[in-house]
């Protein structure tokens, strides 16, 4: 299969989401967030939740028309009810919030609840950076990692991610799980037949177990990173999404695996910071050059060309698929066929 | 050795940092949070460290009568000069100064340069909760921990503390270093001649190793916690505590192995959240009360009481420690000797 264009890729979920009844203006929100997540190579957060979210937006467990709205605010702070939107249009909605109050405050906090799954963390943190402005973006999900001493999933894969601008160096980007490997992983050593490395399963005893199936039939668990640190970090995001929006909190967020036409009631929560506040905005920035360049400069091990800042190696992806398309791995072109299958739109070419 | 009161050793703590200059209210703020700090049987970040600390504040390289100061402020934010103070009181100082804010904004972040070691980060955090608010608490370090691909050094041990209220279970504290493990456990192996677990060395090629005569000297260092996650959050923790505070970076910090009449220039941030704003500040702690008694509800895997919510231990630790005293391990009692003898201070009977 040859390399799709950005902008064909955009035009594709642009299409098939307007045919789940979503409005051009939050089709168009919700592309450039998948699209933008595939272009950097992470494909597990991207166009392929397509197949997911329009299945939920037919069966109306995500209400097409959601309209998330500002529940209760301050300078500094707001709590967003997300109306079961899909969690890009929330998410964008929520963080363009804090950016907007940081300039004005210097810090902001913005919760929401009543959303869904909002793909890639790091988007939302980016959209921050690319303002000058520190971010931070967290979110629930329902459980799937154990935690030291349970004998069953305790909290979500809850991811964390940050980022921060610089003047001529790029962002730094963080976007990490708090489990200690992601379950696709797990599903590819399944599919494969093959055990998994001690450390990344625990069974239904809260003994270690490398036996990947038993993870498809729920019967063991992903380990949180780096054991009570995951756990306790994951612990955070709970509090600070569903715990301070009011949301769903554990068990109580809707499932992958209820019907399509349930609502799920993620939370997230963002953070905007203003550097230009504390330090001046351009001497902030100066000092992330400083920072950044400093460690590019250190020296590095046998085969390491640099040490990478995080995000580093998914905008050299990003600058690659802008100039020369992507190449969408097999799995990610299957669920987008069905998808336009499912929605009755026309088989692009880059599908057929 | 008995046990010490927790009076007993706070008036030591008093009595040998006024010999040392410190102000009265400035040394029962130090020793207040070195006591807990004990209390909770984390003796490697508690009185341990006034060896340490008294010779810099000797030495001058702490400024014994340095009041921290506010360099530029707003509603929700703020900069803290720490004029060479202890950390402990340039930390105590922030940390009100944000809840203070917070009370107001709903939230507040508050940077601090031209600090020192501030002990354990879960003390700060603590304060917030203990006044009904999230707290979060970050500080910056020499470096002392390898990042994927180094060579050496990338950036210190940089500390994460969260911590959250609840009405009846008690306040999760969740207080961590970034590195893998603590240095201390290397130097436990060296003194034992074992060789270390994999995974915590890298030495001076980038490669793994188990030595750990090679860490002493300075031929190894630390790994990240989960690898390239905890080099990402320790990056976000510089960025944070001395990128927005104007302090010193990376290499630029001062060094414990610096003379003690050295400035070492740490930096420090700490956010705090008012639930209150969000969502009513009972209506929080009573949902906080439902997430952690509904943790530690659930089956827990043999020879495991309960599943602990971060903080757990250390708190019936300081319980048992108000009611019994505190048994200092040998290696505290010993620094406390010297400490005692270094600042003239007649040696309390428990130490004799």
């Amino acid at each position: 299969m040859k390399a799709v264009s950005v902008s064909e890729l955009n035009s594709f979920a642009l299409d098939v989401l307007g045919r789940c009844g979503v409005s051009r203006q939050d089709a168009e929100t919700t592309a450039e967030v998948l699209v933008t997540t595939d272009s950097w190579g992470v494909f597990t957060h991207g166009t392929k939740f397509l197949g997911d979210y329009t299945r939920r937006l037919r069966a109306k467990g995500l209400n097409p028309q959601g309209r998330p709205a500002i529940q209760k605010e301050g300078a500094a702070w707001a709590v967003v009810d997300g109306d079961r939107s899909l969690g890009m249009v929330t998410g964008v909605f929520a963080m363009k919030l804090a950016i907007e109050k940081a300039a004005a405050s210097g810090v902001a906090l913005v919760t929401v609840h009543n959303s869904y799954h909002f793909g890639a963390a790091g988007y939302y943190a980016s959209m921050a950076a690319a303002r000058g402005q520190i971010g931070v973006a967290v979110a629930n999900a329902i459980p799937s990692v154990s935690a030291p001493g349970s004998r069953g999933p305790v909290l979500g894969s809850n991811p964390f991610a940050f980022a921060a601008p610089s003047a001529h160096q790029g962002a730094m980007v963080l976007d990490i799980s708090t489990a200690a490997v992601a379950g696709g992983k797990i599903m590819v050593a399944a599919a494969k037949g093959e055990p998994v490395p001690e450390g990344w399963l625990v069974d239904n005893k809260g003994e270690p177990t490398s036996d990947p199936n038993l993870f498809l039939q729920l019967q063991a668990f992903l380990t949180p990173m780096a054991g009570h640190k995951g756990y306790g970090l994951a612990l955070m995001i709970e509090i600070l999404s569903g715990g301070l929006s009011g949301g769903a909190l554990r068990e109580k967020i809707g499932r992958f695996v209820d019907g399509p036409g349930t609502a799920a009631d993620y939370s997230h929560a963002f953070l905007a910071i203003n550097p230009g506040v504390f330090l001046g905005e351009s001497a902030f920035a100066g000092r992330m050059d400083d920072l950044f360049a400093g460690i590019r400069r250190l020296p590095s091990s046998r085969g390491v060309a640099n040490i990478k800042i995080p995000g580093e190696i998914e905008q050299a992806r990003r600058r690659e698929a802008l100039a020369s398309g992507i190449e969408l791995p097999a799995d990610v072109a299957e669920v987008l066929r069905s998808v336009a299958i499912e929605t009755g739109c026309p088989m692009p070419a880059f599908l057929g």
